[in-house]
């Protein structure tokens, strides 16, 4: 039995060098960018996961996995990583059914890792102070069909929080120790507090201000990946190696 | 409004020194370890989140989170930690309503993230050849009230997968490299096969082997965790580190 | 033809387990730690790098190297580790027939990597307010045998640094930031700074004020060391690793 | 009192980017790269150390240090890099005065370090069995001024090392494993074999036959640097980060 692609689903084209175009095939004759001028519904039939030569050019075809949304969003702002969403989520023990707040949402990444660690009943709230941020993070939420689990709102998460019993807040911004307080009022007992900074000043003032208030469970981390290369030859780790990412703090609610 | 332990419940105790402790409330009088003889039934009515005494020791109760699980996990095998399973449940893009198997299942360690990953609609397929572990991790799952998303089977990997259509498969015994052609059958097409490896000799015959099969995207990575210490005095790395866990090796099925 | 122990050389003892001892054959009978009571006359004759028995236990005899010297050191205060003295020595560009200051001398152990790398034309200056780490480094640095090429001073270094034009001058002190403009003045045009701390706190401070003189290539290092383990079954990184040492700031002199 | 560029030294000019010219005042007009059409002689009575405009363009002046001859090198294969070769040194025990072996000379990085650990009186023997290599590293080497310290060899160092009772043999070549033997017979008692190689397969298939011979203390190690980056804004690891140069296996010669 094989499997195809069928009409007004989303799809993911990846090419032999991996990288990965999202297209609706419900979607009208255009040119997709890294694919050329097509008819989407010209996919409709093709057999998923097998090559296929589309306008010259070979691709796989796959319902969209979360990598596969990572890599197909459209970068506007510098985006936390999958390496360290998957610890925030782990961390910040999310998954289906919580609530959680998010702030600034960038270009949308963490929100893509979230939105789909809510899922299908949980939420995200999602703060920005700029509007023009938050039009691109949606327009990549809506490609990878995860707006559904996203509310935004055009606010400054250093002004307050109105939303109460979260399960976790996250903070990426440049000032998260002016946020502490916010959150701690918004999390539920129990709820976790995540702050993801590059420098080590923004941790310390992170973690002064959240000593002031009810938490435990206080860690900051630091999270390396290291690529193996493994050929015929032998393997070595990738001479080629993101040097830093951020440091991620995290902190949990009591009462006092 | 205040939150306060109810019958029938399991909960946390965090003791100051952040261990903890899982007590289902509804259980019997009973010597429970790290909190002394109690009837359960006496912490119905203490407020979440807030510091009390319970048997000459101070502890705060919690809901029991994703973190309080891994940390509340009785030991009999090497565990996968935290950092690992994160990695695994992001990489091979696991979520809610998913299917996905591993094998063996240890001591339930990446089990409870897969449960907690899969739930409320998806389900871990575990399989162990070894009776002692599949009891003992069961187990931990009941306590964890995990139990409801996994299905064990007394079974040897290595013999075959008798499931189809599985959304990622998660493979942590000492010959991952004889898993591969059947990983390759069990998987739907895009489905992830991640293998979890200390040696690199290990990594290598598992790559060869992966090669000889459909799979794309194959990356093998090692993910380094550095706890930060924050104090008054200033903040640096810990000099407490664990230099190794494991090599994480990912691939995603396509059809030849 | 053979190499034997000869009358009044030091040498070292190796045991099977690389614990090592130094002893010096023309001392006098004596209970010597890790070996036990004996006379040193008695390894006159024995052969240099054959495992021996010496009263019940085997070991190997070698003339001292650098590397024994390290693991032969009698601990008193924290020690710089050879990971890090290697860089020091590399990074400050020190050599043969140099002139460096050190401050403070600890258990003597980055005193005993410069004095090697000194000798046996040039000179380590050591300064340290504490007479008691003085004396101690000193009986290191006999058994080293390097003692010659080491003048110590019972000096506060934060008060000023009386020798001039310095190949390199290296701070191992909690508030390095008051040595840097001493240094500045001690130093030769060309000549290095380094600073070895363990906190970020310490090395913000420290970059501030050599900011303020006149200092290129200013950079600040961590190295991280890994031992991998490489046995029959196959290779991987030591579970067993230290976190963090310190960081390195090396700063060039120039003329402003 | 005034230190000045006098007549027939080899001075390295630093631009304000850092990069290094290394000149020779006693040459002939000509065009150096970096600098510009100059009469060498013109640089006669610069102060070192002053920041001053040369040809349009503003340098520091310096008597050559060991990381001024690193960076300075011009390179024609990949080199071992300063923070390798620091520990090469360190834990091959080099010091002043001994003899020691390398094969291959590649672009002459690791034997500029050599040479000037062991210098005045030691010696480094190179093995290349490319003349061209040879060439081009010797005329690194006379730029360093560091040539007299190391004699050259063609030769294929997996045929055999005609030395006796050398200090250290490090071995840079794709095949280490080839030279254990001949390492053996060449080193003195309590001498160390150090083998630099960026693959596992080469590390493990090294140690196999280093365990074959009189070897003891043997160990391999990762040397992994991490720039940090200072800045008024705070500090955090450099983001642009090599992820691998080379395994460093150390192991020390016995009778067996």
């Amino acid at each position: 039995m094989t499997n195809k692609v069928k009409k007004d689903e989303t799809v993911v084209l990846v090419d032999t060098n991996f990288n990965k175009y999202f297209i609706d095939t419900g979607g009208k004759t255009d040119k997709y960018k890294g694919v050329g001028v097509i008819n989407p519904v010209d996919l409709v039939g093709i057999e998923y996961g097998k090559l296929t030569k589309i306008k010259d050019k070979e691709f796989w075809i796959f319902k969209p996995s979360l990598m596969d949304k990572f890599h197909g969003l459209k970068r506007k702002a510098q985006i936390i990583l999958p390496r360290d969403s998957a610890h925030i989520i782990t961390n910040c023990a999310i998954e289906s059914g919580h609530t959680v707040l998010e702030a600034g949402i960038g270009s949308g990444s963490l929100t893509i890792a979230l939105a789909n660690a809510v899922a299908p009943n949980g939420k995200v709230i999602s703060y920005d102070n700029r509007e023009d941020f938050i039009k691109h993070a949606v327009k990549n939420l809506k490609t990878m069909e995860l707006d559904d689990f996203v509310r935004t709102e055009n606010r400054d998460v250093t002004k307050g929080i109105k939303e109460k019993d979260l399960d976790a807040v996250i903070i990426d911004i440049p000032n998260p120790w002016d946020v502490v307080s916010h959150a701690w009022k918004a999390l539920k007992v129990g709820g976790y507090l995540c702050t993801y900074s590059p420098l080590i000043s923004q941790v310390e003032k992170t973690v002064d201000e959240i000593k002031k208030y009810g938490f435990i469970e206080v860690k900051t981390y630091e999270n390396i990946q290291r690529e193996m290369v493994v050929s015929k030859h032998g393997t070595r780790p990738s001479f080629n190696m993101l040097g830093h990412t951020g440091y991620l703090t995290f902190a949990r609610k009591i009462l006092l």
